[in-house]
Order: structure tokens, then sequence, then C-alpha cells
């Protein structure tokens, strides 16, 4: 697996390349589970940031380091220490205290909406404890796959409050129930990789951490070797798609398609068709 | 299973408190199959509005009395009598006609609809015959569960109307296959539990009624132990990102949550985490 | 199979008249694989536009001519040698050709959005090759059905575009899984007719062709045999809902129905219900 | 002036009918510049819901007894001893507290809303002293008109609160220029009935009250004079084309206006202007 | 004033090239003071749809014929002899008429809309007898002129029913005061140009419908004199921004512009601003 | 005029506080008429970010440096040269360089749109040249004001090019006629003080650049004066209301003043009324 350039500055995800245009990133504190500081996710943010625009890759691997875990979520003591659910500083006056609180949240979503908002498509590989955050994280990918033996949970209620960091906002628009969704959503209860797949939270289960990872690597490198014109075209009019209207939808992708069109990928990709050869695209 | 004290008003209906902080309201009209008349839907919209600010309750099981029939819906007989389904005033004009049936589907829908506006989440148990009015309602709950004898059917259309009191606004939202719902909701056909699993408008079939009252009171009684704020906080931040775009959901979940995190649950919560105590929260 | 009255202009399509109140159109290009080409889809707008007020006409199954392919989508061919695909004018500059490219995409658009236009329910069967338009053109479709033999794709992206006749704009509000719809859009890989039934995207599978047209014709000869008030405004209201929010579907709802109550289908749907006769409504 | 049927359980309000389908509703408080506490916001509420559906009114005019005052706001001295603003009760955590603020807060906008969603046309006479609630109020008439001695202010800010019962909200959508929207709302400066006629807040300025009254009153009698349907019809549009696109309008107004040209009142209209007689119409 | 080639096919409207790229059309039926039925309106909406995509053309202006009147609306004679006004066929039921009804308006609110939809602004300068169907032209239109004699209302109400045509959907979103456009529409009183210019309505009012024809060409002028791309670009926008938020008018600015900048036009512009000559710019 | 600490980093912009609370930005490039080029905008963008958090500001005074202008917009000389406006690497298809151009358009975008997301208000002082872009920056801006000088136009057609920072999305929503709007941004024609004010795109005009400063000052003060949860909770409030519905916008209030009630800002207020003090607020 070869490094890619220009994200050894990350301390706490490891970041590789293992087939052409396709990225790698790993959150890597599998000691502690995986958990998120906020160190860490201010991180997370800026890596999708970058990967967004690197034109060296096309697809992106998100998974977790370790074999226990893909995140536990919130480091709960770590976020106990911090001014949010601290409870804070006393002298300070309830309004004051939420526009704390507001600014906290909107940064976090921020930085964990990067996933969604990364032009290129992002892969997530779920795999062992997966829990709070780990619903936000992959609610914000694309594609989600997962091994086995994943523990899922938006388990956000447990410690006292309504998920905020996208996965209420995300999930009844990404599965196909939603009595199932208020199910977990209130409950906080577990559920498994077949329950995921059977609401279609993910669209496929494999049989190991190892053989998930194959697998997105297979479908990441298929993806990349397409048109990363319409690659990420497709991404961005799907999303667009989610939060508007038919009619609004049509017209936005008849506005992004009248410069799209404007691409030499179409041209390859036709002639390669005809020729029987794999199509080179340029960089994007 | 205890009475709920201030509910000695309401005839149609039996309230009572199964377990602690959860609520048992029962459709009691089994001779006709529970089905509705107009004073039944006002007193069922009071009810629902009751619950939504009683501090006593936290979850709410709804279900139908008597083994037959959750809802067979309508009382068409008394609803041929009344002004819009009889055709009314022949003496008035289409227009002035119009006003009143509209008047009268709108306060229609707002009774229905306090199921859904109830800020503590309701968990609806189908059992039997649940036609037509049986999905509107059914489709305002939170979770719903049935039984494997339950017969649906979004029956309006054999009546000759369009379904106007929800279920063709919120059933797209709510399960896996648009077509499926056109499908359903064109024909007028039946359908069984296991399509209804199926499809993901219910997200758990049990044997027999008794069996899914009794897996509705666990769930109840899970969910009511959980903090009031964040379960209510839930319950609403769902209902919001149903009708909204992921943006305006986020933005609105920020707002939320800048007050709710100033609860003293998260770190009863956390305590109890760390102490494997059973956390105790505030009245809400 | 008898003709329909007053469609013999149409040159690309087979129109005729199974059942009461039934039309029937096949695409009939079987030799191309009922490829389209510009002319096919303006007169397959047409065609819709004028069943949608065709008083004989309550409900339309759409199929494929020929054993191959319900469409293998767009003629590539054709559509290399006309101004969007086949690159244009290369003296203009990019946004006059913008100009034109979004023209032609928006004209398209609208001749395939006929059938979510049209008025009266549309069943479409696919069967075979079922690529790219297929998909945009069933995904306008209310209710689908396919064959067990169907290989269907969101091929756009092979040949170096987004798709952006519709499928991207309906597919996420049409099925189970986001993640799944990514998936499919992203690779332009293919997936067969159990697969599709999974994610709720057909609503049935039969073993044949056959089976797949005899099943639709039957449910078209359902369908046609209710009020065409009742279903109608069922298909409206059901196509409002997906796009707008509950509160809004509502509200829509009760200012349709406040006309639409006024309807003698009910009183002749209520009566024959008592009478146990088969009702007969008027033309619509 | 001849008193109104059916609203003598109104303790706060003047209500009589100075015209044929006219009803006059006068805030009567006058000794404390018409200040509302609780009480009179819950009543305020309940007559314009009743005013709505009330077949002898077409137009309501609202106005404030007394020389001295429109309305001088929320009685601060009242709602500092009430839950909200008072602070309430220190022994409940900041999450609860917000939870009943906002119950109070809904309650209270809906109250002040009625006036909005009443069927009938509203025109609101603006004088003297005009502060506050006094904007929230008039913001939800139909028609502002004023005398010359009014003083306005959108005060809020003043005792440390951001508006909240509807002036922020309605206020950018009802005058012409949002930099004087700012700046008012900002500063809490007061303006004049110079100004506000300048900025389009009211339609009309008049010497004196009685004027203001009496101009009131003929504009009243006219739009009573014209068909209900009408006219309630084009209250209902023109709110709805605020909140939403205009596709979306002309959706609705082609669904609403499908039932409202069924009306005898056409006739009427077309009738009387060819014969030159005042047309009658039906109640409504 | 120059013939304009392809246009002779139109009886009811007189269409010229006044200038280079501006086009002229008049509503021309003056004996009837341009009053509208139902084959003009048609008529109408297939000249805007044609000159939308005319090379020839960059913008159009539109008035009426003769000294008396822009159009005094709908030909009532003519439209109560038709199904809607005229009441239409008793045999039929309230839905069914509805139908009708509906399909009517929206095909008419259709035509109406092509000036809105039309690529290239359109400036309507009205004078004289300028009645409901003329507010509902003008409204769709991008600027608004008019001349001292100009007679304006929303006359609508006086006939019996809400206009529906697009006044209401478009009047509130295009000028100063929502008070304002509630007393014109529901007392459906007349104004004056001075009253329409201080409301905003139109941006000039001059001395006679001469002066105001030679304002609306020199402008037209002015405008047909820029590059093609960026002013028709510039009436997309805004349009858009008008029906949604900034942010999603943001989003659409910038996949609007990422085609639109990749014009020579922007070279042309600024190599003739550098030079001090007149650019020349391709045909749009 | 003392210094704001924090801010020594920026170089292309003046930065102090000239009274308690409040901070004056000047655009710093008076020789070149304060045009903006890349690096500038990117540092403006940060300032705000800045101001947006610093608790030693309340209020912002936006102005240019220098007699002649407030800014003449873009430096084209500059623009020229840069990847979008210079026409790029030709060697790139348009698919591709609409990509760049995009990115581009929504990163400047979001600096200039700092401004509005700013938490604090921001008063705009107008003088002199006003053009281009300064239109866009001052429509972010909360309060626009002027000096009798000021030539303002909506510049960008004349480039050829359609406003793409923001003008034509925040424009029609700020001021009080469309037609002028699309007078003004498609003919890209000049308008004075007098002009702006009558249109309500400024609030006041002043005799000199020197008088609106001071003017702002004393409204910044003003402002500042007042409790920063009341104010900044306003300004959120009202952008809200400008792009939601009234519904949505009413619902939106109420959570948002959940928390935002329980400052003690309302006691200070309430006391310091009675008391005839100055109430002294604590930072936010």
């Amino acid at each position: 697996m070869s490094s890619l350039q220009g994200y050894t500055e990350f301390k706490h995800f490891l970041i590789s390349s293992p087939a052409e245009y396709v990225a790698s990133v790993e959150i890597n504190r599998p000691k502690k589970l995986n958990a998120f500081f906020e160190e860490m996710w201010i991180e997370f943010g800026k890596i999708f940031e970058k990967l967004s625009h690197d034109p060296e890759v096309r697809v992106v691997v998100l998974s977790g380091a370790g074999d226990r875990a893909f995140t536990a979520g919130l480091d709960v003591h770590a976020a106990s220490e911090n001014v949010v659910l601290g409870g804070g500083d006393a002298s300070i006056d309830g309004a004051r205290r939420a526009t704390l609180n507001r600014r906290h949240l909107l940064e976090f979503q921020d930085c964990i909406g990067q996933v969604e908002k990364c032009e290129k498509p992002v892969i997530c590989v779920l795999h062992g404890i997966s829990l709070g955050l780990a619903i936000d994280i992959s609610c914000c990918a694309d594609i989600r796959i997962c091994s086995k033996d994943t523990k899922l949970a938006v388990k956000e209620v447990d410690i006292g409050l309504a998920a905020d960091i996208g996965t209420l906002s995300r999930l009844p628009k990404a599965v196909s129930s939603f009595s199932w969704v208020k199910d977990v959503c209130l409950s906080a209860r577990g559920f498994d990789a077949d329950e995921a797949l059977a609401v279609g939270f993910v669209s496929q289960v494999l049989e190991t951490k190892a053989k998930a990872i194959e697998t997105a690597l297979q479908l990441a490198s298929l993806i990349a070797s397409k048109s990363p014109v319409a690659v990420q075209g497709t991404k961005e009019l799907l999303n667009h798609a989610r939060d508007n209207s038919v009619a609004d939808s049509l017209r936005y992708t008849g506005v992004w398609n009248q410069a799209m069109l404007q691409t030499n990928d179409i041209k390859a990709a036709l002639m390669s068709g005809i020729k029987k050869t794999k199509p080179r695209f340029e960089k994007l």
C-alpha cells in the first residue's frame, strides 16, 4: 500500500493509496476503540477537505484501525471535560451557554460533514464496535458496507442527549423504514450487520473485516476506473436530489450537465466501448 | 394495570398506565370493529394533546380493544349522514360546499395528527382488521408493530375517494418502496403482516396480539427508562429531518441542542454509566 | 387486443386497449433493443400527454416489444451524431454550447417526465435488457414490475456522464437504501430482478415477460374498475407528498379533496358496497 | 353600531358589527394602554378562530380602545411574574426550562397567529402607542392603516429578547427594505406613521384615529360587498404565495380554484355587471 | 420598424423588430380593448416560446395596440360561454367539473407564464386600461414601465373569483408592501401610474404611451448591446433567487456560472473596455 | 480611535474600535479604489469569521478608506490573470474548467458571505464609487447607509457575466421592486444615493462620507448598548425568516428562544427600565 503525498501532517489517521486513484483513510486510535476527541474531528474534517480537491484521488475508503472497533464514538471521558457535555462555566447564563454549545455543535457537524461535501465518493467500511459517532460519520459516506461482527447503535440517548452530529438528519433518508429508525434512535438498542443490511443501512455484509476492506477496495477501484466527471457529478446530483423536490433536482441537473457534457471523457468512453479498450481519463 | 390520572372524561378510549411513565390508549368500540365517528376523533385528538404535556407520561402505547380489529376505519354509516361524504345540502353551490369540506378535513387531519405532534413517542400495535383510518393513524405513530393476523389496506379508493387524513402524505416517507406504496394505495388491495414487515411499514411482527402488546410495553418501558430530554428531542429532530433538507435539519438540531445539552440528565446518565446504576431523570 | 382510437399517428410505439379503460403502450423498436433516439422520445412525450386527458383511459401499461429488451437506453450511435453527446460545433464557445445542452436536456427530461405528469397511473413492465434510459423511464412510472430475466443498470457513468433524464432525481425517493442507490449509480454495475425487488425498485418479479404482462394487466384492470376520481387523486397526492413536507402535503390534500369529495362516485361506491354490485363510474 | 351575536363570553375585547358583514374587534384595556397578559391573548385567539367560520362576518376591523394606544405590547409587569420572563423555577435544569419556554411561546404564537389564519380579511387600525406585540399582531393582519399620531417600535430588544411572536418572521416579507427592517428591529428605535407608510408597513395614514377607523370601515364595507368566495380565496392564495415558490403557488391556485369556480357568485357578479345592479352573494 | 422573420403565422399580435436584437410584441385587438379569449392566449404562449430560443432576439418589448388599453383583461363575454366561467355541463359532477377547471387553468397559466420562462428579458409597457389579465401578464415580465394615463386594477374579485393566472402568485414578490397588495387584490379597487410607481410595481412612469414605448426601446437596445450570456444568465438567476433561499441560490449560481464563465464574451467585453470600442457578441 | 486586539495580521483592511463594543473595518486599498483581488477577499472572510466570535465586539461598521470609493469591485486586471476570468488552461476540457470555476466561485462566495454569517450586526457605509462587488458585499450587511455622492451599479453584465458573488441572490429580497432589480441588473446602469434610498436599498442618505460614518457609529453604539443576546438573536431570526416560510420561521424562533430567554439580560433590562439606569450586559 503506497503512501499518498501531502498527508503527513495528520496524526490521528492513517492515509495511504492502496490502488490507483483510491485513497484509504483509517481512524487510528485502536487502543481507545478509535474514540474521537475534539482535535481528532478537526483533523478529520481537514483530511476530507483536502481529499475533495486532490486530483490523485477519485474514491476514498474510510475504515477503522484494529480489530475491535470502527469507532466507539465520542470519547466520553474527554468530552465530559469540555465545555459542552461537561456543563461548562457555572457563572454564565443559559443563553450564553447555549451560544457556546451551538458554536461547538455547528463546528463539530461541519467537520464530520466534510465526508459528504467531499467531491469524491466515500465508501465506509464498518466493523466491530460502531456506536454513536460511527453512525453520524457513516451516514455522511456514500456507500456503507460492513463485516458480520459489526455491533451498531445510535447510542446518544443513553448519555442523555439527542444525536446532534448528523445521524438524526441523514438516517431517515438513508434507509427503508421510518419505524425502524425511530425504534433504534429512541431506544439506543444495538443492531447487527444483518439488521443493517435488511433495512438498507449497509449495502453488503462480508464475513470479516478483511473481506469487507477487500470488497470496498474492489468497488473503489471499479469506480476509480470510470470518468471522474461522471462519478463526481453523480455524487453531487444524488445528494442534491435527496434534499430537493424532483422538479428542482431536474432543473439543477440540467444546469450541472450543460457544463459537464463538455468533457472529453464522453468521447473517450464511447471510443473505448467500441474498441474494447480501457479508457483513460484526465485528472479532476 | 393502574389508571392514569386525569383522563376519566374520555368515553371512547381506555386509558391506563401499564408501567412507570408508560400510558396505554385503547380504541374502545370493539363491537363496531373500533370504527371511528366524528365525536371519537375529536376525543382522540384531545387525549394526545393532553398526553403530550403530561409529566407522568414518557411513552404511549396505542392499540385497539377486542380481538377482531385495531380499527376498521371510518364508520361509513355515520359518515354517510354527515355533510361531507353524505353529499351535503343541495342548495349550496360547489364553492361553498368545498369550503365546508375543507374545514371538515383540516379539523379531522388535525385530530389524528396529534399523535405525531405529541412530544412523547407513540408505539402503535396493529392487529386484526386495520383498514383506512388505521393506516392514517398508525402513520402518525413513531413505531409500528403488529401481530401475524393483521389485515391491512389503504381502503379509501374503494369508497370513491383519495385518502385524505394523512396516509398519502406520510406513507411515502415511512416505507422502502414507492412502487409498493402506489400499488397498495391505487388498488386498495389488502396486505398482511409479513408484507408490512418486508416494506418496513412495521418494524416487528409478533405471533398474537397479546405478544405484540407485551413487546410494545417492553419497548415502551425501555424508552421510558431513558432521559426524557434525549428521547423527546430525538422524536422532534427525526420528524423535522423527514420534512427538511439535511442542511436545514443540522441547523435546527444545533439550535435545539444548544438548550437541551443544559440538562442534568447528561451528568446523571454518565454517572450511572460509570457506577453501573440505573439513572433517575426528572420529569418533563 | 383492441385498438385505442386516436393514436394512429405514432410510429415508434404500439398502442392498444387490452381491457376496458386500460391502454397498453409498447416501445416498438425491438431490432435495436428498443433503443431511443430523439424523434422517439418526442413522440413518447406526446403519447403520454394525450393519454393523460383521454377519458377512455384509466390506467396505462408500459412495456417493450420483443423478447430481448425493455430498452437498451439511449441509441448511442444516433446520440453521438447530435449536438450534445457528439460534442457539437467547435466554433461556438463553452457558454453557448452549455445553453444548447441545457435546452436539449430540459426538453428530453420533459418528454420522459410526461409519464409522471400523466393523470392516469402507469404500470411499467420491465424485462430483458433494461439499461440507462430504462431506469429514467420506469422511475417516472407509478408501479414497476419485472420478469426474472431483467438485467438492469444505471449505465450512464460508463459513457462518461451523470444520468440526467431523471434517474438521479427520482431513484433516491423510490427505493429503500441510499447506500444501494449510490452503489449502482456510481459504479454502473448491473443488478437483477431479485435485487430490484429486495430494494423495492420493483414491487413484484414474475417468471417470464408474458407472466409479468399478464400480472400488470390484471392489476391495471383492478385499478381501472375503481373510481377514476379516487385513483387519479391518489396518484396526484402521492407524487405531491414525495416532494413536499407532511404539513404542506396535508394542506394540499385538503384543498384537493374539497372539490373531489363532490363526486357521485362516492355514493356509487357506497351503494354498490351495500348491494354487492359492481359500481359504474362516469368517465374522467 | 349593532352587536354581533355569539361573542358575549369575551371580556377583554369589544366586539360589534358596525356594518353589514363587518365585525369590529377592539382591544379593551385602555387604562393599561391595552397591554396584553396571558388570559387576553388566549381570548384573542379564540375570537379570531370563531370569526373565521362565522357566516355573518366577511371582514374584520381590529383596533384598540381609547385615545392613547393600539397596544403598548406585553404587560411586562404581568409577564415578569410568569414562568418565562420571570425566570421560572430555579430547581429545574436548562433543558426542562427550555421546554416550558417553547410550549409557552408556541401557544402564544398560535393565539396571535389566528388573525392570519382567520379566513376573512382583517384590517388593522393602529394609533397612538403601538409597541412590541402591536407589531406582531398587525403583521398578521391583511391590511394595516394608521393615524398620524402612531408611535411604533419593535421594542423587544429593549427588554433583552428577540421578538418571538411573529414580527421577525413576517415583517421582512411585508415591507420594502430589509435594511430598514434590520435597523428598527436591531435598535428598537421608534418610527412614526410617515416612516411606516414610506416603507409600506401601512398602506394609508389618516389624520386622526377616528378618520382611520372610518376609512377602515369604508374599505371593510367595500370588501364585504364582494363575493366572499373570491375574497377569501384571494386572502388564502396571497398568504400561500408569500411562503412558496411561484411554481408551487400556481399549482396550489389551480387546485384551489378548480372548486371555487363552481360558485354561483360568478354568475351573480357577471349579471349584476351587465344589469348595473348590486349583486347579493350567499353566506360563507 | 422592420419585420421579424418567422412570426407571420400569428394573428392576434403584431410582431416586429424595432431595433437590432429587439423584438416588439403588440397585443392587437384594439377595438375590443385588447381583451383576451382562449385562442389568443394559446397564441401568446407560442410566441414567447419561439422568442425564447430565437437567436435574432435578445430583448422583447411587450405592449398593447391602440390608445385605449394595454388590455382590459379576459373577454368576459367569450369566457362566459366556455366551460369554466360559463358553469359547464350540468350533467357532470363537482369532481369532474373541477378536473376540467384545473386542466383549463393550468394550461392558461402555462401560456401566460411563457413570458417569465422566455430566456430573454421582457419589458412590458402598460398604458390606458390595464385590468385583470394585464396584471397577470405584466407580473411575468421582467421590467414594467407605464404611461401616466394607465388605469390598473386586480379586477378578478369583481367577477366573483380569486385571480388565478399568476397575479396572486407573483405580485407579493414584486412590490414593496404586502398591505398594499392585499388592499388592491381584496377590494379590486383601481390604482394609477403614480401609485404603481410608489409601490415599485413599475420602475418608471412616462408622460404618454409614445414616450413609454420610446423609453422601453432605449432600455431594450441598451440591454441588447450587452453580452447575451450575461443578460440571460442574470434573468435566470434573479428568477431562481426569488423562489429559493439565499443558500440554494448561491449554489445554483455557482453551477450556472461554472459553464457561463467559459464564454468569449468576457474577453470581448474586457478588451472593448480597454480599447473603448463597442463589443460584438455572438448570437445566443 | 483605539485599536482592536488580535487583528494585526490583516494587511488589506484597517481594523479598529471606535467605540465600546464597536469594531470598524475599512477596506484599505484607496489608490486602487479599494478594488479586490483574491488575497483580499480571503482575508476579508477571515476577519468577519473572527469578529463573529469576538466577545469584545457587538456591532461592526464596514466602510472603504479614502474619499473616492467604497470599492470599485473586482480588480479586473488581477482577475484577468487568474484561472476563471482569464480563460484558464486551454488544454483542459470544458467540464474540468467548469469544476475549477465552481470551486473558485463557491470559495469567493463563502468569503464574502462571512459578513452575513457573522453573528454580530454589520452596518455598511457606502460612498463614492461602489460598483459590482460593492453590491455583493453590502447585500450581506445588515444595514446599509450611504453618502450623497455614492455611485452604485450592478456592473457585472458589462464585463460579460452574471453577478455570482451574491447580488443576484440577495438583492431581490432586500429591496422594494423586482422590476427595479431587473432593470439595474440587466442593464448595468448606474444609480445614485437617492434612488438607492427610494427603493430601500439603503435606509439613510447622509450629506458626506464623514456624516455617514458618524451616523453609522451612533447607530452602532446604540445597538451595542443593548443586550447582545437579544441583538444577535434578532439578526439570526431575521435572516432565517427571509429564507423560510412563516410557519418554519415561527417554529425556529420558538426553539431559538427556548434557550435565549434563559438570560440574565432580561432581568437586567427590566430592572434598569424601572430604575432608569443603563443596563450592563455580560459579554457574548
